[in-house]
């Protein structure tokens, strides 16, 4: 497994791998890797012939109140995890050879950003989309792989790569869990062991909008007050947000109509530590 | 010559050609083409293998009051121009494929959209880079042409390519005047007789502020009083703007330093049409 550091080295490696004719795929992460970002590489590795991890903890990303500067870091343990899944190439870039002095270009995507996980996170998802540009740009991949857990993300990122006419290939990875339906993310580390054991009640909130949406409810703001309830039971959980969105165009439903797919979504406060999970379901 | 309308057989070429070892040049324009264009081409096709000259008339880069509607278009004749200068590929996009509905992402780059050309066009250089983006995406050249008359949209492009870490060489081809020094565009067949006489104007100006500035003048005010008496002598002529900047970073100058190279730029209207010329000056 070969390490860049250098843009224009690992830049010009890929546009050498694209000149070989093999499939280029990439898995951009911030480090700090557990088994859903493995499996996002597996996906690249069944997709493609040389895959990319890229670990940069993004400050663009951040907001001025978020927890860049604690966010986890623990580069020499990626990297073996990377290495032991046969991934072929991590490129881990400096902060100021991506964002150097002057930097001042950003890619947007108008109202999509500001809506649900965007309305919490002023500014999250401009950065997303801007260092996904440059990671494509710099990676040159034929397929890149998401998380399904960030899904609004997904979306956005699709959505920027559709309208910018980017030539990849956009691969969504469902939600890894942990046996007690805990989705996997970096930021679970945060969580005190009192906080951990409450915190598979996002997951559990959603399978009860699941199951209340499989028995007929169809009124929104029914299925979003008995999950509600659900992680009020919780006593260190704050709720943030509940959403039923159109998966298509991530517009709120008051009334869930047939034919949809709708995407549930979910963010909760345990202390400083703030937890986002969702599902799709097919009406 | 072979026109392209479609915008994935257009990238599949471009992806083709690239897999041949070739280099692909590309000269995105607006149509209506005159010889500042064809000298973009020459350029193009001094540097690279194959070259796409792009038409279109892009809605986001013209204001509410601005003249999308009446801007001129005469494909046929932009056609048999390019076709003369020995170029490969025009592709000609529609406007609905390159924004389909629920279209929302744009390219921007912060202060540097605001300033000089700017300030009377807001909104304009989001809409270049949203289309230059889009363009090189879609054609996927190793070098693409942009015509110094537009000043700020080439620094705009350059920081834009520089920021996100496109893959090519953007190269700076030089104005194009008439034998009267007026700056060759697109804009000029708006004008009567009467102003098309005055519009050399802009260039005269230009040329007094070298004078001036070769004479030893260094206070960016002085040079701009007497550009602008020039511009008034001509009756139908009304000042946007004249900035004397810093050409590494845009930023406007009270005093002319030593070391630097100079923009000094303006913009003029006659009737409903508004003109720009620049030099750049080496102190």
């Amino acid at each position: 497994m070969t390490i860049f550091t250098s843009l224009p080295e690992m830049q010009q490696l890929a546009e050498r791998i694209r000149q070989q004719g093999k499939r280029i795929g990439v898995v951009p992460t911030m480090g700090a890797l557990h088994a859903g970002h493995l499996s996002l590489i597996q996906h690249a590795q069944e997709k493609t012939d040389i895959v990319i991890t890229t670990i940069f903890v993004n400050p663009k990303q951040f907001g001025p109140t978020e927890d860049f500067e604690k966010y986890p870091r623990d580069i020499d343990r990626d990297v073996k995890m990377i290495e032991e899944c046969g991934c072929d190439i991590v490129f881990i870039p400096k902060k100021g050879e991506m964002y150097p002095e002057q930097f001042a270009t950003f890619v947007g995507t108008e109202s999509y950003e500001n809506i649900l996980e965007g309305k919490s996170r002023p500014s999250h998802f401009r950065g997303v989309t801007t260092v996904v540009a440059k990671l494509l740009h710099i990676t040159k991949p034929h397929v890149a792989v998401f998380g399904q857990k960030d899904a609004q993300q997904v979306f956005i990122v699709r959505k920027m790569v559709r309208d910018l006419n980017f030539d990849v290939q956009i691969i969504t990875a469902p939600i890894i869990r942990e046996s007690d339906g805990l989705a996997m993310s970096s930021r679970n580390v945060y969580l005190s062991s009192e906080e951990r054991k409450e915190a598979c009640v996002l997951f559990q909130s959603l399978q009860r909008a699941e199951k209340l949406i499989t028995e007929g409810e169809r009124v929104s703001s029914n299925i979003i007050f008995s999950m509600k309830n659900l992680v009020e039971e919780k006593p260190n959980a704050r709720l943030d947000y509940i959403s039923i969105a159109d998966w298509s165009t991530l517009e709120e439903m008051e009334t869930i109509r047939a034919g949809k797919e709708i995407l549930i979504s979910l963010a909760v406060r345990f202390g400083n530590t703030r937890l986002i999970d969702n599902t799709v379901v097919n009406v």
